[in-house]
C-alpha cells in the first residue's frame, strides 16, 4: 500500500491539500474520519475523542512527575490513544492512503509513508483562517495568529507523544511545500507527480 | 525576469537539480560560471576566487573583534565580495535563470526568486558523493562525511554574512526537497511544473 502522511501547520491549506492529492491519486483520504471511527468502536462521543486526541498530551501524565486528578479519565485517554494507533494501522493495511495529521507519519513509519509538511508565512495562514472562517469568525488578525500558535504548539506537543524528532523539521520529511500565496487546486498537481515519482523509485 | 535559486546540502545533487531544472525550464545555468566571470573581471585567478568566497566569512573581519594580518587581502576579498553581487544582480536582470549556490537567493531577494533547498540524509550524501567521486575518491565515509558537514558549515556560515535567517531553515524557501534514494534526472520535470505554477500566481 501507498501512504502519504500530511504534516502542517494551522492554516497552511495542509488539509487541502491532502485532500486535493487524495482525489488527484485516487486515494482514500483519512482526517476527521478517524476520531469518528473510534468513537463508534469505543462507543464514545466523537468531540469528546477529538479533545482527548488534542488534549492527550496536556493531561495525561506520560512524563513522570505528573499528576492528575482523575485516573479513571487518564486511562480513558491511554485507551483512545492506542486505539488511534490500531486505527491508523488498519487504515494503512487497507488501501492507498492520504491521512492528514494525527502523528501519521510517525506512528506509520513501519510503512514508509511519504511524508509532507506544508507551511506559510503567518500573514498568508492569518488571511486563509479569515477567508475559509476557520477558527470562528470573531477573532482580530492578533487573535487569529495567537490561536495558530498555540495550536501550532499543541501538533509539536502531540508529537512528541510519538517521537525524538521536532515537528516541523524538515530533515523527517520527503517534501516540504510552503503554500505562501499559492492557490492550492494548482500545486497539487505537480506535487502528485513528485508523489508517483517517488513511489516508483522505491518499488 | 524568474530567477530561481538553489540552495543545497553538500552532496545531495542540489548542483544536478539545478542544472537539469534549467534544461527542462529553458532558462540559463549560473553555478561555477560566477567565479569564472568575477574572475575575469578582476583580471584574477578562478582558483583564488573561489577560494575567497568560500573562505570570505573566515577571513574577512566582517564582526568587530576581529584582527588580520594583511589588510591588503582584505580589502581584495571584499572587492570580490561586493564584485559577486554586482555579478549576481547583472545575472538577475539579464534572462531567466537557475542560480545554484553563492547566497543568490538573499542577495537577490528583490527580484523575488523562487527559492529552493535541497538535503538529503547522511547515508545518501555519503553514497552520492562516492559514486560521483566528489572531494576525491581517497576519502573513507567516515572523512567523507565529516568533509560534508564541513562544507556545509562553510555555507551557512556564508548564509550568515548576507541574512539573519539561518541556513537551510524551511521558512526561508518556497519548496525544500529531500533527495534521499531518489534519481534526480527524474524528478526534476516535477519540480518544474510545481516552479511553473508558483510564477504563475505572482504574475
Amino acid at each position: 500500500m501507498s501512504i502519504i502522511t500530511i504534516s502542517r501547520e494551522f492554516g497552511s491549506g495542509g488539509r487541502e491539500v491532502g485532500k486535493r492529492l487524495a482525489d488527484v491519486l485516487g486515494y482514500a483520504y483519512y482526517d476527521r474520519e478517524i476520531e469518528e471511527d473510534i468513537a463508534q468502536r469505543m462507543n464514545m462521543d466523537v468531540g469528546y475523542v477529538t479533545h482527548a486526541m488534542r488534549g492527550g498530551p496536556h493531561s495525561i501524565p506520560l512524563h513522570f512527575g505528573r499528576t492528575l486528578a482523575n485516573p479513571y479519565l487518564v486511562k480513558q485517554q491511554v485507551d483512545i490513544l492506542v486505539e488511534k494507533q490500531r486505527v491508523l494501522k488498519e487504515i494503512a493495511a487497507a488501501s492507498n492512503c492520504v491521512i492528514v495529521g494525527r502523528a501519521a507519519d510517525v506512528i506509520l513509519e513501519e510503512y514508509h509513508p511519504f511524508k509532507i509538511f506544508v507551511y506559510a508565512d503567518m500573514a498568508y495562514k492569518v488571511k486563509r483562517c479569515v477567508e475559509h472562517a476557520e477558527m470562528g469568525e470573531n477573532l482580530t488578525p492578533r487573535e487569529l495568529e495567537r490561536a495558530i500558535k498555540r495550536v501550532d504548539a499543541q501538533r509539536a506537543q502531540y508529537h512528541r507523544l510519538y517521537a525524538d524528532t521536532e515537528w516541523g523539521r524538515k530533515e523527517a520529511y520527503h517534501l516540504c511545500v510552503n503554500t505562501t500565496g499559492m492557490a492550492i487546486k494548482q500545486v497539487v498537481p505537480p506535487i502528485a507527480d513528485y508523489i508517483r515519482c517517488w513511489l516508483a523509485q522505491q518499488s
